[in-house]
């Protein structure tokens, strides 16, 4: 029996995914795509299932991954075998906010000034005003940094289970509109969006405050799977992430992460998210560690995760398949998603380690990339 | 006349995009994907023609973006047409190189020092071996740096019209090999990769040596057109820029771009390119500055730009046919596509920076991903 | 007449600085040095008046410079003199608050999750306990961040007119224990401070919250002074630090700066404050605009900037008669230093620019480190 | 006897330290400082002896370190002693080479590409020039860089055994004006310095391109030894550094390490160096690392450290004593001088990890910058 079969034995649906569902309506795509042509076609694998002890997502996953690069479905699988036969891993996701970031520009230091001091008495008038205009919006903190002759305002919203990049830009203008009404002097211009809320592009800054979802996910692996899976020991596996966050603190890179882009990348894609996104995401934090009894304690921390179940991409036809495979189309389904992401993220970084560590980083690209491949033997059993 | 009917009269085939061609046979599917299910449809749209005077790309060009965000298509549309009347942007593709990073750990500074010392004595042989090993990968220099114990090795390549990350492992799995024949000292452990390339990763290295392609675009907007585009100026444009500036400079980030991820995962996913690298993309720099006739100076660099036309998920269906439409399918392609990536990029940042300078930032994002829109006046056309 | 009989008939007490006043009694360096040998003895220059129109500092300044870098003192004076025919300098030292930043170590995720959920709750009783310990040390705010099983914590304090940083050290490690007495779990190890509290190093952490003082100098300058004093133009100036902005942008570098490190040095050394801070105050930002009047409009800001004007090396003979002659010696004083070092990075930024527009970078280096000079025709009056 | 008596008999000068040798001659600080007011005096300790099995230093070292940072010089004497027990630290100087960064603003895109392009060709002629103006400057390698219309030149030189800025601008000034006479397009505008040498900022460059001298120290501490004095074990020592990587890398911190400000700065002042360079030194990476027999390997590798034993500073009084204390003064004694302040700054990361790891972070600085101290039981011995 194949995958698509079974997967569809146990009740997923997955007709637009392998193209037997009907032609996709264009009407559809209003308010989504200008210029519409039709559709990129990128090949989506599932690999799995991996067991997810989490706050929101717990059981057996299946998890789409959509690619072209060879190998990559096949790595995931092969360190969920690994972790599973570890228990799982444990996720939560914590916080959970977007910002958005004016500023205003004034004529001195000291009108500046006095805006940032009068700036958090508007507090409450601001909530109000963001909660009348959206149901979902909800403005929780401000905090205002003077330099020079100009205030920089970020604005910290809560947006359900959302994205909700276009929902705090639509609140921010408000807010914005609204200030002007009554601020202390006139600013001599301002913007909605300074650069400073870290949308599109990654900054340390998520670590402090939260972009988006916040998210961990760990878990312990036995010795005898790094054994079995990846020929190699915790030690090892130790001292090979080591060599790599030495490597990358020689590069001025943000966070400390191997390869969580390859994981997200392709599951936004799979999921309807905005793969943009991606490029902040990747404001991670990767821990490998050998454990007293020679385990490995193995975390990835992502505190700039910008997902959402409902709204942007995710009512797309094979989005949505995707996120049902997952159990998580719809409302409430946010920190759910976040949950996966990071524990997929974290098999990832696994793989790579593991690669690494059994010096086997080449070999697999070499063997994945180029040519057939037997069965995996075990696993991928949808 | 629709725009499918332009494009195909044009010439240009877009069966598999608008999804009247055949299926795909999953056997051409064979190393780019395992656990293989069906395919992700993402929506594509066209925008153009854009004006491109670069050294590889020259004419007009209709550019594929796969996206759901609503307005994206429509604001790089509106951009391009702005600068069509302004003659177009230049474009020129520099360098092209792609590095692979391994490291060795030694019992000591000395040994780690006597095999950096040593090292460069072996270039001719490690390109002679990589010559030998594959047709199109060539080891051009190497890089070694000391870090007590441990050097970590920069090997820079040239992979063609590859994006080539592969290959380069490959090159460097067998240069490793190869080096622990007769290296000074046995090292007690390396590893191939020890993230000091930038692999999926924004680091500011690639400012100093290319990583992939290193392009820029650039174009003089006429005040006329930034009135009639954006009712803005160039003066207001390049305080809004500067603004931007100024904010993202507080954040920690790479290099210094509004949202060049937009335009590059948009292409990337159309063109069978890896997201993934989206992430290292953003190591970016744009220009926004008012000339002293008042006109307006943009400019984008990206040195770490990982794409090719041959390789990878270049010859999948529907990337395939978007890379046709930019007349970039195969072999030679590579820094025309690069080129075309650079001027697109700066179409994105154009659109934003007008966007923010006209004050319509978040009216631009409320009008489009909401609801239906008229069609837009001009361009579009094909 | 010499500066030193100006200073002494204008009331201030160099004699410490001048050599000719009594030995200083070892006894009083207790605490502040070990393995006592005696004093490197730092030129010290006094370069000014500067004026300041600050909200703690008002009035006209001397400003002493411990330094041996040649035309050092010489462009600040230069600077000053072209700032004080602009009318000088506008100051404004908002925040301050020092951070103090321990980890706490679990056995798993879900007990730092729940650790961290449960410590805002404790903020009263932790506010309560530094209050009792200390005269001048208060615990503003705590901020938890989870890293998978790890939660690392910031506490910002005031300190008074202290730097402050071993009294922050003090208060967190009596918290420490404190939490440890009734936390839902008992962390597996923990530390006082886990090098995310910025200490001694640049991050952009400061931006967002305030580290040591966060102050700005900003001031415009006039067409004729920059004519007069650097042979340039608003736009040559404007464009000559945009040039350095993006090469800035290119190095990976902290904040967006030139060289304030040579000011806060200098400032430091003779000050008695800890000069290993110029490492953490380097995180600045500077801005060099043309207005639309042709004039030029300067800023710094400093968000990081760790002095105290009590405390520390304060006390010590010269440095207290260095701090005299700024009007800074003692308790109520350190946010009129905070002001005054934000005007003297000012002028050093402005020096800079001024020098590399006028081409004449080199040409000050050259005349300045290795020759005799004709005295400067105004200014250094005293 | 005390520690004086003993470094008079041992043959050292410290007139000028302890305050017994004649007065210095003003004329003696021509080209080092204007506005001449006299000393700031800043209290000097020694540390030491420490044993150093360098390249260029070997033997045992007394340290001068010149701070009122209360407990500093007893956390070096502390750790040296830790050290001295398990046979001393080894240390390299490898490369050594400064830059300056000059960038040229074209009318075009493409007349930038042709003069990186044409650039390289000019290297003999400009290694000539550079050579004919001095002495000690030579013109090691030149790098381009292609922003758009401007290109960025970075200009490596070896400089002796001088810190060497202001030999690098003087000959960059000279290289830019000849340049000039014959390139093939004449720029619109250009500087000298472009903010993109990393002149008094830390950036990550320096790990790809030493910026001044790169210097890694290194040593295998005993378990002994650790419980010794830190009462602790490499187990607790390499976790307590791992928790502090972790949270450096939620920062945006560039380099990986602890308190080296705190070492070089001290030595600086002591020793005449530029302090405001300390800002830069801080782009450095330690290690902390359990062995496989449960010692403790650790290291610091310093590849951005300016510094000279001639030129500058050096000629001054106490900072000559000081560096002939180290056997550091005049020519020749770079890379000496260097490979001593790296295993100074090792003995730092050591003291500041140890007193973590042993949970006295806060106890030292409480029992040292407040009261009087018993003498430590053993070393300071001079």
């Amino acid at each position: 029996m194949t995958r698509r079969q079974r997967l569809r034995e146990a009740g997923y649906e997955i007709e637009q995914i392998s193209g037997t569902g009907p032609e996709i309506d264009p009407e559809l795509l209003k308010g989504s795509i200008e210029g519409f042509l039709g559709f990129a076609k990128v090949p989506l694998g599932v690999a799995g299932p991996v067991r997810i002890r989490g706050t929101a997502a717990q059981g057996d996953f299946f998890v789409p991954f959509a690619t072209s690069e060879g190998t990559l479905v096949a790595s995931f699988q092969h360190a969920f075998n690994a972790m599973n036969r570890s228990g799982g891993a444990a996720a939560i996701c914590g916080n959970e906010q977007v910002s958005r970031a004016p500023c205003f520009e004034f004529a001195s230091l000291a009108q500046a000034h006095a805006f940032a001091c009068w700036l958090p008495s508007r507090l409450t008038l601001l909530q109000e005003i963001t909660a009348r205009a959206s149901r979902h919006c909800r403005l929780l903190a401000l905090q205002a940094s003077v330099i020079a002759n100009t205030v920089y305002v970020v604005f910290e919203y809560s947006t359900a289970d959302a994205a909700g990049q276009n929902m705090v830009t639509l609140a921010t203008q408000e807010i914005c509109e609204r200030l002007l009404l009554d601020m202390p002097q006139t600013p001599l211009s301002w913007v909605t969006e300074s650069m400073v809320s870290g949308d599109k592009r990654a900054t340390p800054m998520a670590f402090r405050a939260t972009r988006g979802r916040n998210v961990s996910a760990e878990l312990v692996l036995r010795a005898k799977q790094l054994s079995r899976y990846w020929k190699t020991d915790a030690e090892t596996m130790e001292r090979t992430w080591r060599q790599g966050v030495n490597g990358a603190a020689q590069t001025g890179t943000v966070g400390l992460q191997g390869n969580v882009a390859n994981a997200l990348a392709a599951i936004f894609i799979a999921c309807g998210q905005d793969a943009a996104c991606v490029a902040e995401a990747t404001t991670a934090l990767t821990r490998v560690e050998r454990t007293r009894t020679a385990e490995l304690y193995a975390s990835v921390t992502l505190p700039n995760l910008i997902v959402g179940t409902v709204g942007g991409g995710t009512y797309l036809p094979t989005a949505r398949e995707c996120l049902a495979l997952l159990g998580c189309a719809g409302a409430g389904m946010a920190r759910k998603f976040a949950e996966i992401c990071a524990v997929v993220a974290l098999a990832g970084e696994l793989a790579l380690v593991g690669a690494m560590a059994s010096g086997q980083f080449a070999h697999a690209h070499a063997a994945g990339g180029r040519k057939e491949r037997g069965s995996t033997s075990e696993g991928g059993g949808a």
